[in-house]
């Protein structure tokens, strides 16, 4: 015997997330010039990092030889007063992924299922596996959750429900109603992880506040990231919003330093910068268009994304992809996900998003 | 029936890790200026982040929203070629704790059992206890670790061996012939994690090759910290080193973007600035001499340190260590390790060491 005879087969067969290829990797692949190549891949910020966290980077660095506060007051403090959350209803994270993981691990284990719907965030299934418990898949409609069908398939083995909105990489949406009534009919012992990593891309008219909803529903986590629209994804940070007992478990089997220093005070800065998020969100929503237009031109189907990126139909997406990166342009296919005739693009700056269609108009047959 | 009641007791019942006291915290607590106080607690390097890593963080900010290299190629290959180590043999972590805890997820589940020594490294347990595993915890010999009782320890249910050289708190030291002989007796299907957060502050006269040991043990995992002597601990990044089978199975589990991109950067540059380690390490010898000195003249017991920080014998140590943060002087108490008349003091720069020795009079009967 050796120590992987030990390793459970659910680990030993998980089949590791497939990111977006970093520039520099492609690069180095196909000898291309870094300066010439487009992500569109990761639904990364186009305008980069907030100024005003970025400006935070040089004080923090003459503390660098420091832990953390392991705590995490200073960004807590700053998501509290923004939204309102008292800071026992906060947990941090090494990005939200950190956050999703520390929910499944409090209440997944063998013999114990997680529901998610088909076309869901890849991370779902991955903590679930990793924890040797069952990941039950729900089939889609119409691309998005199908709300009827996953209150279906809670059994008296499911822990948690995972459900991502606007979804990726799907950028559907469910309604705020639909969703407050769906918490009305899950059993108060199955975990509902809500994940708003692209919240903040909502139109004013479709938003609806669900840290609130943590005061009715003792079984909601709500997950945000400052990996989008805050733009701090290299740094690693997102939280999650729910009861003080739930947050007071992940937090006891959280590693003691998970977020960064550096991440910790940018993050706070980030949230303050209201003028960055709205331009944002406003670039976005004009890139959207510009895209929907040239899939329009070039008679393809997308589905209309309530994210900062969009679902296009393309035929042969391995190939198509593959004739992209020659290009030098990323973006990223979603097989993985079961949808092999699709990419997934992400709304970049207007010139991008030319560059983007020029390749594909350039790649497609006429 | 709520979530909270489907959390596992062994999770509930963890008590977190105490981290040791930042200074923000001790300056708002007791309303004391934060460049009057003087925090000796966590074992950081009083020089600050090596400058070389610190030039890399601008770069970084510069592509701040973009996720890291999920695979950290840069700092692999930097790793590899400084030490010999191909990359298939490495795996990063969100500090050397997120190692710590993938190599006790891949091996520890409910009815195995993990063995240590009495005073380690706190996570140790920790780690043990979140995954429903039995903590073992072996009688220490002169407050080191007692190999031969560790090695009776080991039951048909050990899965881990974890073992700090040097050791923290107490920083007791095991030689490298001591270990080699004990990494023979132990049996091929136990895992066994050798923590070497302080290697670096070794005597080159007492140093030992561990990471070319893992050709001869196929169930050795040895971990380092960017935290200690290379000053990143802010930024958290450590990595393991061991067989190929091993490392891909622990990066199956791992969060994709565990590790930031300015740890990754800064990392790669602090492990080239040689004069800079050069450089901590003499102060450390210096600081230790100044610190025995300055006990021996108050007539206080001290275990000889291998680490960059020393246990020293105050008698009521929560009371000492309160007069100590009236003073705006940052110590560990480690009383969590069941050394209650004991105080853990971080080496610092020559007059940070006089200031605590200044206090340590002070407070002391006399």
């Amino acid at each position: 015997m050796r120590v992987i005879d030990h390793v459970p087969a659910a680990i030993r067969s998980l089949a590791p997330y497939q990111p977006g290829k970093p520039i520099e990797e492609l690069a180095r692949e196909r000898g291309l010039n870094p300066a010439d190549i487009v992500k569109l891949a990761s639904n990364e910020n186009p305008l980069g990092m907030s100024p005003k966290a970025r400006a935070t980077l040089e004080a923090t660095a003459a503390e660098g030889a420091r832990y953390p506060d392991g705590n995490g007051f200073v960004l807590k403090e700053a998501i509290s007063r923004k939204f309102g959350v008292a800071p026992e209803r906060l947990v941090l994270g090494n990005g939200s992924n950190d956050v999703l993981e520390l929910a499944a691990r409090i209440v997944l284990q063998p013999g114990t299922e997680a529901v998610y719907s088909r076309y869901a965030f890849a991370v779902y299934p991955l903590v679930t596996q990793a924890l040797g418990a069952r990941p039950v898949q729900v089939p889609a409609r119409d691309y998005g959750h199908d709300l009827e069908a996953m209150l279906a398939a809670i059994t008296p083995r499911t822990r948690v429900v995972f459900l991502a909105n606007p979804n990726n990489p799907t950028g559907t949406f469910v309604s705020g109603e639909a969703l407050a009534a769906f918490l009305e009919r899950v059993p108060e012992d199955v975990l509902v992880v809500l994940d708003e990593a692209y919240g903040e891309y909502l139109d004013p008219a479709e938003r609806y506040d669900a840290l609130s909803w943590v005061d009715r529903f003792s079984n909601l986590l709500v997950c945000r990231t400052f990996s989008k629209i805050y733009g701090l994804a290299s740094l690693r940070v997102g939280y999650g919003v729910a009861r003080p007992e739930l947050v007071d478990v992940m937090n006891r089997i959280r590693q003691p330093f998970n977020v960064n220093s550096f991440a910790l005070t940018a993050a706070a800065a980030a949230l303050e910068d209201e003028a960055f998020v709205a331009r944002s969100a406003e670039l976005n929503r004009r890139g959207l268009q510009q895209l929907y237009e040239g899939f329009a031109r070039l008679g393809l189907q997308w589905v209309p994304s309530r994210g900062n990126f969009v679902m296009v139909h393309v035929g042969d997406a391995a190939a198509v992809n593959e004739a992209l990166l020659d290009r030098g342009v990323i973006v990223r296919p979603i097989a993985g996900y079961g949808l092999p005739e699709w990419l997934r693009v992400t709304v970049g700056l207007p010139e991008e998003n030319a560059r983007f269609l020029e390749a594909l108009a350039d790649i497609l047959p006429t």
